[in-house]
Order: C-alpha cells, then structure tokens, then sequence
C-alpha cells in the first residue's frame, strides 16, 4: 500500500473518481500482485474515500486495513457491483487498457455521466521514480550490464539465435535477477535489420553483426539495454559509417537529457544526427520509451511526444539504423533524468567490438 | 488467410462491421502472427470487400493478396485511418479486448452510430473447431500425458516447486512442444488448496499432495491437465473421499458432454456430486473453460453459461476441491464434443497415486 503514491495520481486526475484495472497499476498503488485472468479486477480511487478494489472470490488477498475489498463471483453483473462507488452525473476515469467487455456494458449501464481515459494520472505518477524506484532500476541495470559481458560470449560459428537466447534467461537468473523483463532478442546478419526480429534457427556466420536487445527485472524493475557487435571480422567501411552515426545519435540525445526539456527535442538530436548522415528512412521508430516496473511505460521519446521531461523520469535512448544492404544496428541506453543532466544506467562501452 | 473462418464470423455477426484486435484472433483468421504491443492493430471485416488489416509501419508484413493492408506511422490519427471503412451510421462491432485508450477516442470521432461487443461472432467460430485443429489437439494433449509422467518423476523430499516447475519447459521441448500453453503450476501440500498458486520456495515433504496444472503448445494449440499425486505415503481416509469425489465428478461431467446440451448442465453434473459428497463450498470455480490456439477462450462450463455445446467444441473438464484442512486437489481433461458424446484427449489415468 502506498498512501504517497495515490494521493500524486489524485493530484494529478481531474476525474471524479478513477478505475484502474491494469494489474501492473494496481500492484504500483497497492503493493499486491494479481493476475485475474480474463476476470474482472479493478481499483476505484477517490478523494472522500479509501481505495476500493473489486476482486474475484477465486482470487486470494491477504487484509489491508488501507484498502476495501468488495468481493464477486463469476456471472454476478459488475457495474452493479461498482454503481455505489461512482455517481451516475459524474466523470469516471477508466483505465486505458480496461477491455470492451467491461466498458460496453458500463456505458450501456450508465454507470456515469462521461467515460474518458483516466489513466494519464496514473502513468504520470509513475513516470517520476521514487528513490526506491530508482535504487531497483540502478541495480537491474548493472545485472543486465553484467549480463552482456556473458551473452557475448556464448556466440561461435554455426550456433542459432535460438540457441543463444535460450540461454540467457539462466544467466540472468545466475546474476540475481527473477527473469526476463522481456524475450532476449539476439539478431544474426541481416536479421538486425528487422527492430522486431525474434530469435530463428538462423545461424551465425564469421562477418555477421550480433544484435542482443535484452532486459532482466531486479525485485520487480526492467532494464533494457542492445548493444550490436561483429563476429570475428570488423566491419565494412560502410557498416563502420552506420554503426558511427547511431554511436553519436545515442552520445548527443543522451547530452541532451534534462529536467524541463521537450522528449520530442530529444528524439530531434538522434533523428538529425541520422539524418544528417544519410540514414534517416532506416531509423524507423522513436527514440526511446519510458520504463520501469514494465519494459515500456507511459511515454515516448518520440517527434510526437512534446511533454517535458520532469526530474527523476526513466527512458531509454535507442537509435537504430535498419539498412538490410548495409546493417541493421542499435545502441541502447537507459537514463534518469536530472536538474542538470542525466544519469546514464548502462556502463557497457558503445565502441566497435569483434567477439568470437 | 482462412476465407471459411471469415466467412463464418461474418455469417454469425449482427453488426454492419467488425473491427478485431486480439492478435490471436488475427492470427486465427489470417494466418499471420503480429504482436503489436501497445501499438494499434485491427483487422476489419466487412462482407462487401476484403479483409483491411491496419498495421503500424513498425511492423513487417508478408503480402497476401487476400487482405488490404493500410499502414500508419506512430501519432496518426487512428480514427481518420479507419472512417474510409466504417460507415457513420453503421454498427462497429468492437473486438472484446480493444482497449480504453482506442475505443473512448473512436466514440469520441462517432466513428459509427453505435459501438457493440462483436467478438462473439468470431469467439463461437473459433470454439468450432476443424479436422486440422482436432488432430492438433489430440497431438498437444498426447504431449503433455507424455510429460506427466516425466513431470511425476522429478519429486524427491526437499525439492521446492520452483525447482520441479523450472524443469518442466525443458522436457515438453523434448517431447516435441514449442513451449507453454501457461506457466506450470506446481503445488505441494497445502499449496494445492489454492488453485492459483503459483510455484514458489516451498519444499515438498513426505505426505504432501502433489498438484501439477500444466500444459504445452503443439504447432500453436494448446493443452492443459491436472492431476494430483501423493508423495510417498498413500492419502487419509478423508484425503481419499475428497479425491474420489473429485474422481467422480470428472468422470460424470464427462459422460454428461454431448452436442446439444446446456454447458450449466455439465456443470451442474459435476457440482451435484461435490455438493452431494458435503464439499461444495470447496468448489469455487466453473468446471470449465474453451480451450485451443489459447488456453482460456471463449466459453465456459458454468452455472451462468448456458449455451448449448456444439459438434467439434474442446474445453476442459476440471472439478477441485480446495479444504485447506484436508486436501486441495483438481483432475482436469480436455474433451472434444461429438454428436453422440464426447472424445476425451488425456489419457493419463485418474487413479490415487502415490509417487516419489
């Protein structure tokens, strides 16, 4: 239960009361981790009572004087359930991911005035990291860091991705980490031209660059660092030219973080650094996404996001360049944000690197 | 691209469109598996052209000549994307998993007249299932008999569930599974009388019921069973009635399926016996659930379900009883319905067994 933590995302809502249904969010506010499945579960917040949350009988939950609980079974109908706790002439923040099948009927119920998307106070509240938060998602990233030093060396000549990345969720584990904050991507050849490329039977050639995304929890925080390296033979003059740029695209973004900066300005820096370079069509996506407690949180880097940053956000800074002729690379960091600058969470080296 | 599965959908759908979100039932309908993440990603059926797939740039898509396929880039307006489909004074039928954060603006647009819940349609076509379907279920399920009595084998005293659960993926790769169709649960003791818990530090002692809640993917489809074992030492006579009554109850639920029958009433068959032998309220949950490329779909065997089953359906038929005091245990097997009975896909026997 985290008494702070709700009163900030009341602060910050301007609806009369709120329901989150994410499970992530509800373990943010309330501490306890439920997965209901396909079941109903939600948190109503408001200000002139405390926290209730509608919950499955199937589900256990140990007490909380913090936290009322209003217990269902399967079949009974759940705006009857919520309709004490919301006045139908007010405004009700639903959560962004709460699904059709519950909110059609709430609608069609009328179970308030107006619906709209109540969770932006949630998800800037958990933007700004505690120094808890922010100790957890230190430590997540020195195992990740650890973490590459090991993965670069499971590679050798004809070994799959599939074999590669079937063998780091126990190296994770080995370092102290609870597992994957997401599946390991590890990318062969030309397969780390594809920034969504899942680890295949593909195997591993001498001159292939070797692209690991990767990312462990540490006591419930995400890291997520890529780092793309050469097997056996340095690389072209023109894959050195890519790889330089997304270098640099990463080093000036990174100089650009601080508190009260507009997060498109930041992409602005990596993107004109590409483009510049000649390499703008094959940087295909924005340049980071907010994290912690999941891999990707509420915010974007990205030319559309003109929020500023605020002290004490996590994101991470990842250009890439997907050019299938010449290399598909990225370099990707993560970053707190301070008054002055940033503090950058991964301390692996961006410089050309040939394993094997 | 399946035209027969859209065919069907579109036949059993009230609605003028349908817009489907859950990437699995993309993939069920048009072959291809597309994990968007956060990103928006629809396929919308209508019956006077193609299907329209709505992809994020982001993504790579193998061309089908069968589906149209309309591309966007991060921060355009999805509703604009979509209104060239949809008429303004036509019923959407909304995908039942398409979240808050793109429904409330698409309502906002008045992107049509009025927004239902269209799943159904596409949920009872894929509760029917084809040959190829059925022999890939058989296939899953014979996997995972096999797996279970591998899975028995790894029990000795002081072995923790973590420790059993962690070998588990492993051997179903060995016997030919892609992977889980859910995380295995693995309960020792009074563990078992949770039927939600999930593996943790617990070490199994002499006398303790042993529960495993596990299952595979073949080629996409997926299997699930329960049995409980006893460890070393053979149950108490009041064990004994609590396995026996679950025993029957699974096995007169079974007999209850054919085609044509209330789900409720299978059930109500299973329950009866549990309510009879005076444990009923030790039954908390329905006794089951439609089952195929995910492992809960749509479809219960419930009190409050009562659809007639159909030829061809697949769904779990899972009684348990959760006494704390005595014994937690559940005997799950997935059935095809056929017109005259059913065909039942585990095979792994019901009987007291005691193992270690």
């Amino acid at each position: 239960m985290n008494n702070t933590r709700i009163e900030n995302v009341l602060k910050r809502s301007k609806a009369d009361a709120i329901l989150v249904s994410d499970p992530t969010a509800i373990y943010y506010l309330i501490g306890k981790r439920i997965y209901p499945g396909e079941r109903f579960l939600a948190l109503v917040l408001r200000r002139d009572q405390k926290p209730v949350l509608f919950l499955n009988n199937l589900f256990p939950f140990e007490e909380d004087e913090q936290v009322k609980v209003v217990r269902y079974n399967d079949g009974d109908n759940i705006s009857d359930l919520l309709s004490p706790y919301i006045g139908k002439d007010e405004v009700l923040g639903v959560d962004k991911m709460l699904v059709a099948r519950f909110l059609l009927p709430m609608q069609q119920a009328k179970l308030a005035k107006e619906f709209i998307d109540g969770s932006i106070a949630v998800d800037k509240t958990r933007a700004v990291k505690d120094e808890h938060e922010k100790e957890l998602m230190r430590k997540s990233s020195a195992i990740n860091d650890a973490a590459m030093e090991r993965f670069k060396k499971l590679v050798y000549e004809g070994v799959t991705e599939k074999e590669v990345a079937d063998q780091t969720l126990g190296i994770y584990k080995e370092l102290g980490a609870e597992g994957f904050s997401f599946p390991s991507i590890v990318a062969f050849g030309k397969n780390s031209a594809d920034p969504h490329h899942m680890p295949d039977d593909t195997k591993l050639q001498v001159g292939d660059a070797v692209l690991f995304d990767v990312g462990c929890t540490y006591k419930g925080y995400c890291s997520d660092m890529t780092r793309t390296f050469f097997f056996k033979k340095g690389p072209s003059e023109k894959q050195r030219q890519v790889y330089e740029l997304v270098k640099k695209a990463n080093e000036d973004a990174t100089k650009a973080v601080k508190a009260g900066v507009r997060l498109c300005d930041i992409d602005k820096t990596a993107r004109d650094v590409i483009e510049n370079g000649g390499y703008g069509k094959f940087f295909t996506h924005r340049l980071g996404h907010f994290i912690g407690i999941e891999d990707h949180e509420y915010g974007d880097v990205s030319a559309a996001f003109k929020d500023l940053t605020e002290t004490d956000n996590i994101f991470s800074i990842e250009p890439g360049i997907y050019d299938p002729d010449t290399l598909g690379c990225r370099i990707e960091d993560l970053v707190i944000v301070t008054d002055e600058g940033c503090e950058v969470l991964n301390h692996y080296p961006h410089e050309i690197e040939i394993i094997g």
